[in-house]
């Protein structure tokens, strides 16, 4: 008899979950476990199953078959489980350092059982609370690094890579970026959530067509550039970090995309973090940008250099070629996410938490106003220092 | 009892071929049948059966699991036979008018049953014999605008075009363009195959680091843009014509590629064979590269305007922009198909049969010049007539 693999799926239990490490032997036998379910519920059940004798504990994600969103749901692919667990290992074999341990997943139940990383705090919530994580961006910028150029034309067999990029076609993941990410922000779309204070500057995002040529071509590199397998969701809320180790999480977005997307999407959340932050303190987010963009590219390079297979490698001028588009492209890929984070339906708790309404009004119109120049001016930016004089400028432009 | 489809694939014969014909219900029954094998026995056999009192044909096409090029034999992925029946399908949906019927097709076999074009003449052939078909580039034009628009994110939903694309990985086949085309010419690769009067130009080619760059640049547009499911081959051999009918065949190496493949490689074919013919006979050559892009922007933006998907169809400048990055990309990559022509792996007819040695080195010192020039200049040629200008160009500078 067949069984779909639709029909064989339910949610899990904290008790299901617990008998799960058990079934994989995951802790010794008798162990005196307990189980919390730590999700927000919008998107996966996250089981946090402890033994209380060790104090070890792993974390059991499964994907719901759908997506709550502002009250409403809608029907989301469980094959985003396979994604993210087949993303953590493949990312795993080039950066093990930087991805927690997947000890097991069941593709029919929509399961990923990992290494519980709650030692660390989500760097999202520690920014917010004014820590600066020294390391996090050296980490990020080799994770990047090194992912991408592995995962690319230049770092694995041409024939090799493109059978992986078969394996992680993403259509209904990649579907909310192109709509939240590119699309929505930038028309009257029922998606959208700001402040009334803000609808000025929103309508003229919405009737600048300049802009909207410039975020159109960026949207169409998203939907046909395969450089290499990114994250496709590396914002600060998919990292786990502390003051020594970083590790990321949640790749259920991944896929063969362009190279500037992971690097714009982690520099718009680091300036998002610094626009909400009072002024003296935001030079730890801007030397993160500029540290993240030194060591993705320095790495990069390294590999470029000594492990490239395409025999185009030491062409003059290949390399800073791939660099300086990727460069540009993670510029514009940034301006949109700092834009559709300010406007679009999936905000961040860096500018909504500002308690003080004029505060986070103002926070957010420099916002829009950083997101559109680095869209409109990517392609005259000659370096990363640069994004620090764009981040300044817009306290003289707004008030 | 599994078998795999490896161990029930077996060359056709002639006997089997007209079975096949018999049990498919192509024929009335008792129909007096003959068959002949037709093909050129390097990649492929193909099996013509007629019946003798009609005369009506069906042609039988089956891969074989290896290529014989320049008495060598390599393994060689039967799957091509399903990409080439699935393309002609998908093709079929948009432009039957330019695609033979396909009736039947195996995947174990690597066969596919379809109409039979033998009315026609390989548009390769008859150009050499000195016909123009008039018609040739205005459904070329129309074959590639409808195929490319209605395949690519503007006239596709683009959930299901990742899902189309998964469908035509077609690594094994890429990874000849990516060599023949893109790499073995401009180095010194055992591969290519050229005549020794031509080796001062060749060593110039292959130290050439700008010419480097900019073929590298093109690689990687082939490695990694998946604008639309693209024919892959479309050369003058891939085509069957009359003055009033055009067939497009042959597209085992169909995949998600730039826009601008298909364009540039019949652009090459037709410059090719222009460098073959004397001067007063090259006119309809040239005319039909200006209307092949003439009628392929026409068509295109038209379908742009009526059918577009893209939120952002109505963008100022969008397609101005996308058709100005398909040209140059054409240009760029018809460059590279005039030089693998000329010194690489797969020669062109055109050039190999001018019988007179001096004519026919000279005709390729002119491919070999023009063909850097498409690739160097594409950037600055503002519009398809300066084409005319470029292959001009070569007959006062090479002597």
């Amino acid at each position: 008899m067949a069984i779909s693999k639709q029909s064989v799926y339910e949610p899990l239990t904290e008790n299901g979950a617990i008998s799960l490490t058990v079934r994989l032997g995951l802790f010794p036998e008798g162990a005196p476990l307990t189980c919390r379910e730590i999700g927000d519920g919008n998107l996966n059940l996250v089981f946090h199953v402890v033994d209380q004798q060790t104090g070890k504990g792993v974390i059991i994600k499964q994907a719901l078959p759908y997506a709550k969103v502002v009250g409403e749901s809608w029907p989301l692919t469980l094959k985003r489980a396979v994604i993210e667990s087949n993303a953590l290992r493949t990312f795993a074999s080039y950066v093990p350092e930087y991805v927690p341990n997947v000890y097991y997943s069941d593709e029919s139940l929509a399961i990923t059982v990992m290494e519980d990383l709650s030692h660390l705090q989500i760097a999202r919530k520690g920014l917010i609370e004014g820590k600066t994580y020294p390391l996090l961006s050296k980490h990020i910028g080799e994770f990047i690094a090194k992912t991408l150029f592995y995962t690319s034309d230049f770092g694995m067999n041409q024939q090799q890579k493109k059978q992986l990029s078969q394996q992680f076609v993403n259509p209904e993941l990649c579907k909310i970026t192109e709509d939240l990410v590119f699309t929505d922000p930038f028309f009257d779309y029922e998606t959208n959530n700001f402040e009334q204070e803000l609808r000025n500057d929103v309508e003229a995002l919405w009737n600048d067509d300049t802009l909207h040529l410039e975020v159109a071509k960026l949207k169409r590199k998203f939907l046909t550039e395969g450089d290499a397998l990114i994250h496709g969701d590396l914002h600060t809320g998919s990292i786990f970090a502390s003051d020594t180790e970083t590790k990321v999480i949640d790749p259920e977005f991944a896929f063969y995309g362009p190279f500037g997307f992971d690097i714009g999407q982690f520099f718009a959340n680091l300036l998002l973090n610094a626009l909400s932050r009072p002024e003296p303190q935001q030079e730890p987010l801007l030397a993160h940008v500029e540290q993240t963009w030194g060591v993705f590219t320095n790495v990069f390079s390294d590999l470029w250099d000594r492990h490239n297979v395409e025999p185009y490698a030491k062409t003059p001028g290949l390399l800073q070629d791939v660099l300086r588009q990727t460069f540009v492209d993670a510029i514009g890929f940034a301006g949109c996410e700092v834009i559709r984070r300010t406007i679009g339906l999936a905000h961040v708790a860096d500018l909504d938490g500002i308690e003080d309404k004029n505060k986070r009004i103002y926070a957010k119109r420099r916002a829009l106003h950083l997101g559109k120049n680095l869209i409109l001016q990517r392609r005259v930016l000659n370096d990363v220092q640069e994004i620090r004089a764009l981040f300044l400028q817009t306290f003289t432009t707004i008030h």
